[in-house]
């Protein structure tokens, strides 16, 4: 952490600075320049407890510094996250999902290769899903999406249809040997989506429910987290370090567009996040093309550049019929499209050296 | 709802549009043009089940016509939150609030006049309270605020401790005859708050926490509603739908500073929401500059405009040694500051024509 | 100057770092801490040649240093504008500009009293020009705008008239005594604006038009610099900069609103830039509601909130009958409602203690 | 165009709004549903003055409308920019550059090939400049980029050095047969630099200069037009159809970035806007990933992922010895960076069945 002082502070304000850094047990080293003093601390208390660092972290000690009149402002230098981050954690982190149809029944999602994870947005029927279902699976999808919790802008929207939904999920994984990724909403209902899901996923909008996050933090199921709609990356990072603060390491991130003054998509997918998570964290980073444009019109090119780009997964919505979805149908693709875009992202997956894993 | 088809459709794609919308119960009126046709759609249902409308709101019919390979856009007339709206509703919300220390011993938020809350972010002893309330009190502040839960960005960030706080406000209640308003973060505390507070707050990262709205929204208690960091102004009133269409008709919505590129400030306080809310909705709007602005210096001057703007509240952070605070130190007051601060706000108060009622 | 080295650097690193700055006639100071190393630079040179400060401004070389790929960032701890910064003039800059029609037949913008700047968005006819000319200057405006080139985002929409438009600007100056400020859009423009303005603008679009403000810094008229859409407030008062550099010293800056994902304004205006402005520079800052929100129906609140935050002048856009303007007609005030806005500034003024000058 | 009614209007006001169509040449069709009533409007004069357009663009008669007391809101139909759209023109624009050193001595930048243009921000010396074309030719860049006159934020950064400059890059493309991209800041050097470039370069901060545009549009080389950093899509093409409608048909879009609130990254590269466009618009897209990122460390992933969104060109910048770049040197690849980068942009271009020219 570095304090710079205002530019005509005294000495009198650098010795109260170095006063207030030693009755928090830091300490502070001053340069004096011409035209500023910078002040250096060393000392402050990282998450994990350990001192010495200069950086760290302690939001509070540095909120308090900055609000000092004659400091000027407070840089950070540490990351505030830590077990997230690559600095902490220098290899990657491989997410193991049980996948009775695969021939190895597991997957690790991070270790290089790519897999594709599809279904509809909101689980309707037990035909729709598992025709849905059948149909993914078929072009080598190998892990099922469907909620059965849905937020909705509007309480008019349609929002999900809970545990029967879930058990419906669970049936096509028995049927097809695809493992089940669905959403959670709410500490209460965790335990009973634990029953039926083998990867939870946290929404956008819940991405700083921070009881949710300590709930999911504290169960052994993978965490997909989907960054919030106006998350920076490291709001986002700092809330994957909520699920692995509480012991929960197999976090999942999940870039899904976030909001600019563009209008003509829904979200402005961040490419680019792909691979700075790739140096900033050792968690695994997939991409949601369907949320992440709002348009079906635009979800094979956004596939095709998240692979170039070096994501682990897709996740993309699939529909029968999306005219008729209850939910999202305009960024639904259709079976045959699903059925188009499979060997366009496994050519550019190969392009580029990766592996994608169908079998 | 208009339904503009593409410009090369033919007969048959605006016949199969027209087919789509009878399907549903709907009317449509083509009108066509030279370069595109246009459909009218008549018969719409809206939430509260009146059929007839040209407009109303029906998202999933919205999204399914918007996916038809003929259709370039669906245009809604109508708004999609309708509790919410002043159409609705003409006359003005006005949110009844016990607060003892007044001579009428309650206060109509939204009548007019205007009113003060004021406390520390953060409760943090009963000490730092007590101090807090009767000053903020003896300047006249009729309505104490005060974190007994806090959301943090960090997970090492302060994050409250509960109940036991909850006390601490409602001793300052007691003591000093003002309203509680309070955070709160799940739906599981929901019920334990409301013993305590006068006035339940949904903070801005929860504004689509859509089981924490729905819960709120079923008990009898005041509710403001922060606006999310992100949220446009139209999502935001489709939050206070999610309570409002619980039966809760108790709202007041909180102007907190939106996300902006801009990196002087925190946030960017939106101090047009104030006037368009007015336009838009008939419940109460109120002010947090101490939020909106993330620095102490700037709280004054946000205040003074929000009070020209027209807001019926102002929600501002005191703490008596702020340096020290564990939490938003940097932009709360401190009570000298404050003392300076309330003369100010009821001279601009006067000049718009509105009452300050601090006793 | 301050760089940050990455957590796993060497000795060797650091002592590449150190070399670097030297030979770029800088000295490094590293501190080294058990997590990572940080180097403090002396000898920055700033604009002005002043060598010796800790930090000072050289873009060039911050971005050299933190390319280096053992440097991890490089943080800045002066400000990059000089001459636009109160640190480097203490006291307010006062715009003096004639006004044949007040008292003192000059006013000085930014001496703590506030003006009133009224008038159509552009020139359309004499009759129109005149007529609002006459009404805002009968209700106390002092300053009248009109745009005689205007910039325009479709190459279908109205553009001006130019010079012709102009003489007019400078016949209404003739009969009412008002000063008149209006935009010139290129650099070839600037001499033949200067004959007819008193002020010349600077549009949203032209912040960053480099020749323009290079331009206008060369001669000797007062400068309205308005903030770009998406500008942030450093870049603001770097392209203040610009013109200051080149020796013009009377540029007065305009908060017009930015650009934010909100939809139901044209853009978000930002009150809190007024004080902002106010404390990180001496030179005058205005507010233009009309554009800052794109409707007339909260021009009256943004007035009285900009007025409230200290602006030192309002400018707004006034029609006598807008439904037949040729641009922005949708944000101009009619002359009834320009009526009814001048006794609320004015009482508001009075509120913060400031004299609303009007004659 | 639509005309939505305020509910509450009676149908005196739907008559002022017929009647006001009929007094600007129009016909207005009322739709009167139950909660409220819409009309759509016939005989709308669009650009090319084609009447009868059920929709057409009239920005003034809209802004009028929508002024109206009785009138919600006023919803377009058409899109505003006509040249520049698919609708007025469906097959691809191919936009015709000559090259010396392909074998076929012309390019074709739109016809579903792929080039590379690669070279240094800023022409800082001759040996720099011919080491950089050198490599990046030898590396099968076929389109040497280069600044002889630089925007910068700040007036102390590096400005250019102008015609000495171009004379430079003439000088390269003689050397190594590759057509020369360079940027024009103002219209007074717009002669001299066709002199010179075979490609104008619009940088982001002159998108909207109009008089530039303007300028651009009326001579007969090919236009690069970058996208404004705040620029929506629609805004974009409305200035392409700027220099579109002065003539000039030879215009390429260049997406590099836009602004969000994300800080880690300079801009977000919005790699949706490729296909967009390419939906959108028959003109030529290419991409910019070293200004779209501004790190070097992301320009590889974002080209790929550019080549996999279907990208025309890509615009790359390069530097013999990036630390001591003038300018924007963070953003640069090194020699060997470029080299490692062109099999892997090959190769991704091959999986997605495009060619990549390079001789």
């Amino acid at each position: 952490m570095i304090v710079v002082m205002k530019s005509r502070c005294d000495e009198k304000d650098i010795q109260h600075v170095l006063t207030f850094l030693t009755n928090h047990g830091l300490t502070g080293h001053p340069s004096r320049g011409v035209e500023r003093t910078v002040i250096g601390v060393l000392g402050a208390v990282g998450p994990s407890g350990t001192p010495g660092s200069i950086g760290g972290i302690n939001p509070v000690l540095g909120e308090a510094l900055e609000s000092l009149p004659s400091v000027e402002s407070v840089l950070r230098v540490s990351k505030p996250y830590k077990l997230a981050s690559r600095e902490f954690h220098p290899e990657d982190t491989l997410v193991d999902v049980p996948v009775p149809c695969v021939s190895t029944s597991r997957v690790s999602i991070g270790n290089g290769s790519v897999v594709m994870m599809a279904g509809p947005c909101t689980v309707e029927s037990e035909k729709q899903l598992m025709t849905t279902a059948q149909a993914v699976r078929n072009e080598g999808a190998i892990i099922l999406r469907g909620g059965a919790f849905k937020p909705s802008t509007s309480p008019y929207g349609f929002r999900g249809l809970g545990e029967e939904r879930l058990k419906l999920l669970a049936k096509a994984r028995s049927e097809f040997g695809m493992a089940v990724i669905t959403e959670v909403m709410t500490p209460t209902d965790v335990s009973m989506v634990c029953e039926y899901a083998d990867i939870l996923q946290i929404g956008t909008r819940n991405m700083q429910n921070y009881m949710l996050l300590d709930e999911v933090g504290r169960v052994n199921k993978p965490v997909l987290l989907k960054r919030g709609m106006s998350a920076t990356i490291e709001e986002w990072l700092l809330a994957a370090e909520y699920i692995l603060s509480q012991g929960n390491r197999n976090v999942i991130l999940c870039e899904r567009g976030i909001r600019t003054f563009e209008r003509v998509t829904r979200n402005t997918m961040d490419i680019s996040a792909i691979p700075l998570i790739k140096q900033l964290s050792h968690l695994p980073i997939i991409s949601d093309p369907s949320q992440g444009t709002g348009r079906r019109d635009l979800v094979t090119q956004m596939s095709l550049a998240s692979i170039a780009a070096g994501t682990d997964a897709l996740l993309i919505e699939v529909h029968p019929n999306p005219d008729e979805a209850l939910k999202d149908g305009a960024q639904s693709l259709t079976l045959e499209q699903f059925q188009k875009l499979m060997p366009q992202v496994q050519a550019v997956a190969q392009a580029v050296g990766r592996t994608f894993i169908t079998e």
